[in-house]
């Protein structure tokens, strides 16, 4: 592989830089936007258009987006179901990129820096210079990768440094920030504290993968569940989360994988990526746990919940073997949804969690998974079922709606070779 | 301290025991009696009265109880709202005494053998001359205390190996068997799974602690929750239960323990075992897991609830850290009640979880906790308020629900040197 001299490449990054002149500059690009609220889903689900991205703030980073990929948070916060989502907005937070230049402060990254940005941010616990989170600091570091330094403002659609980045070419709105991301524009601004290094040459296509929906899937069996050789797993829900759940359990050794869902389709991937058996509830009479304690002769070792459903959540805590079931919730539930259950399941020994980017603390994270993707531990390429160019975003929606894709790469800047499903 | 050598001893317990000649007949004895759910607590919770105790069938144990203590969980059995309680039934399942005689195949105790029976059964998981139960066998051993040995036949209120073994002596009615213990009888037939034997020195007037209680907080701490040195703690509910929890937060050097509780009498004691702070919800507004994780600047490492509420078990849970908080649900609730919160809880890292028996196996649990009482590493005094003779078993019942005490003494066959109050 050719690859220049660091010196020579952090030469020829600078020089690019400068020559096209944004920096400390706006930039008008084009974007989706997100106005309001679309549960017509026989209309498009956001608008493209040019939009202005404002240069960084202090410790803010300006980022090129080159590639990003659709997932179910994103067709919620188009729905309007998901209380974060401050209208109107610009959506989008699994992506790879570039940095493009840099605020004030900001001394982890530099422009031409390839990066995945995390919505999981996390800060500076070991930089004694820059400021750390109650969250990350002295005995409690290590203890949670939910860094919570700016996370009030991601939450809320801004920046720390005050106000947002974005807006409108036409009419001047100001768009609001998504979960710190605000990936679906070509440009974007976010928090240092968001920017993930990835190794140079990290191949930015595959990367968004590596920015939610694998590190989700993987930490939730390998960090939150620790699932041991040997165990019995159930996994509810088979869309991308569901199959990285499946595949990390394979990876540690469980010889018994069971695989739900109410669309039979999906059954053919599951088996593929490791499953043993598959369950269609529909097929079935009577609560799924009571078919899955009886298949299982007293219930799962470790139960995954990738639907987003309370109900099934339910479920998944109720098939979990009593005296030392562990239930992990991954799906994010619509707002107001509570879960619940006779606390007799718990005073029997089952223990009910959940997890937020698989554990993964967010920059470490992403750089180790590139690390171990480029060491050839895991591959990204079956989950890619579709590739569009930014115009056709709205396609990516449909086809996530629909249960027809895994991810669907964004081209964010150019068209990719073959538009639409992957070449078999 | 006099004592005969174990020859001689075996010899004149063998000699009592034969004198006697009990063994192999029924046993008329003085026991309590549930009839009927009585919620109208004017009047006695349970009757007095002589049953007849048949001899152990197969794999069983007759045992002399000694001593008994009353706990919250017969407080609701005998208002009816066990689902486990089935009427009419022998009550109590805290106690200590001695095996009065065996039946075929009993091998693991001996007629003088001190015990605790255990509610909580523990199977031969070692010796593979006896049957193991699939929760104690092979991969799982040791992931769980709930052994399902005879689990079936306790919860209905029978024998494993067919029927009851008492019945009243007037009329001659069955009566049922409770949590497979019912020791607020004189005497009782257990399984040999539940008979837990403790050193010939224990003093049995203080073991009863050692069926319930203790072991259920201590274990909560050290076994579920796991708590360690510097950790933030809430304790929900400052009954016996509480207060060992309390104890066990205090001595693994948990640095904060918040004591909550809506009778403010109930502090004084908390702040004795080792409380740092106490918190009456009645002089709050607004949800009390607000008010704790104001004060804790963002919520605790570790809650327990000891009350049984569902709405209190939401709020330990709630008041947990986001991130990295466990709440252990110790507490048995009202049958039919649920439990309910937010998956957000989940996701954002927070831990559900229960403990029945504090996650000490049965039989080796009480062994060993008697062996560190021995050792001094914990008192069992602070705990016993009350003495009572069996006759008196009703004023045990009113002392609990008006909350006057912790623990009763009921002395099986003898009156005690001080009825009531123990001396201060
Ligand atoms: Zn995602
Ligand atoms: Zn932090
Ligand atoms: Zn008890
Ligand atoms: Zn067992």
């Amino acid at each position: 592989m050719f690859r220049l001299h660091p010196q020579l490449s952090k030469f020829v990054t600078t020089s690019v830089a400068r020559r096209f002149s944004t920096v400390g500059k706006p930039i008008e690009c084009f974007s989706a936007v997100a106005w309001k609220p679309e549960t017509d889903f026989s209309k498009p689900a956001v608008s493209l258009e040019k939009i202005i991205v404002a240069p960084p703030a202090e410790n803010e980073v300006r980022i090129r987006i080159d590639y990003s990929t659709l997932c179910g948070t994103d067709l919620q916060a188009a729905a309007g179901k998901d209380n974060e989502a401050h209208f109107p907005f610009v959506p989008g937070h699994e992506s790879a990129g570039t940095v493009e230049s840099i605020g004030p402060g900001v001394t982890t990254v530099k422009p031409g820096d390839k990066v995945i940005p995390c919505y999981q941010a996390q800060c500076f616990a070991d930089d004694l210079s820059k400021d750390q989170c109650p969250r990350c600091r002295g005995y409690r570091k290590g203890k949670t990768n939910l860094c919570g330094k700016v996370r009030g403002f991601t939450g809320a659609g801004v920046m720390r440094a005050g106000g947002v980045r974005f807006q409108g070419a036409e009419g001047q709105q100001e768009l609001h920030h998504f979960m710190g991301i605000s990936c679906f524009s070509q440009y974007t601004v976010i928090h240092e504290e968001s920017a993930g290094k990835i190794r140079d040459d990290s191949p930015l296509s595959k990367a968004p993968l590596l920015a939610c929906a694998l590190p989700t899937g993987f930490g939730a069996v390998m960090n939150t569940a620790k699932v041991e050789a040997g165990s019995i797993v159930a996994v509810f829900g088979l869309g991308t989360v569901g199959l990285s759940i499946i595949e990390a359990c394979k990876r540690v050794g469980a010889t018994r994988i069971i695989a739900i869902d109410t669309n039979p389709e999906k059954f053919e991937r599951a088996l593929a990526w490791g499953a043993t058996d598959t369950v269609n509830p529909k097929e079935h009479d009577g609560p799924i746990q009571d078919i899955i304690i009886k298949m299982t002769n007293g219930g799962v070792d470790y139960s995954f919940e990738a639907t987003g459903s309370v109900d099934v959540m339910r479920a998944a805590l109720e098939c979990a073997h009593i005296g030392w079931g562990k239930s992990v919730v991954v799906g994010v539930a619509a707002g107001g949804a509570e879960i619940s259950t006779r606390p007799f399941q718990l005073v029997t020994g089952r223990t009910w969690t959940g997890t937020a980017f698989g554990g993964f603390r967010g920059r470490e994270g992403v750089a180790q998974l590139m690390d171990d993707y480029m060491d050839g531990k895991f591959d990204i390429d079956p989950y890619i079922t579709h590739n569009v160019p930014l115009r056709d975003i709205n396609e990516a929606f449909r086809l996530l709606r629909a249960g027809e894709s895994l991810r669907t790469i964004i081209w964010m800047h150019e068209d990719p070779p073959h538009i639409g499903a992957v070449p078999a």
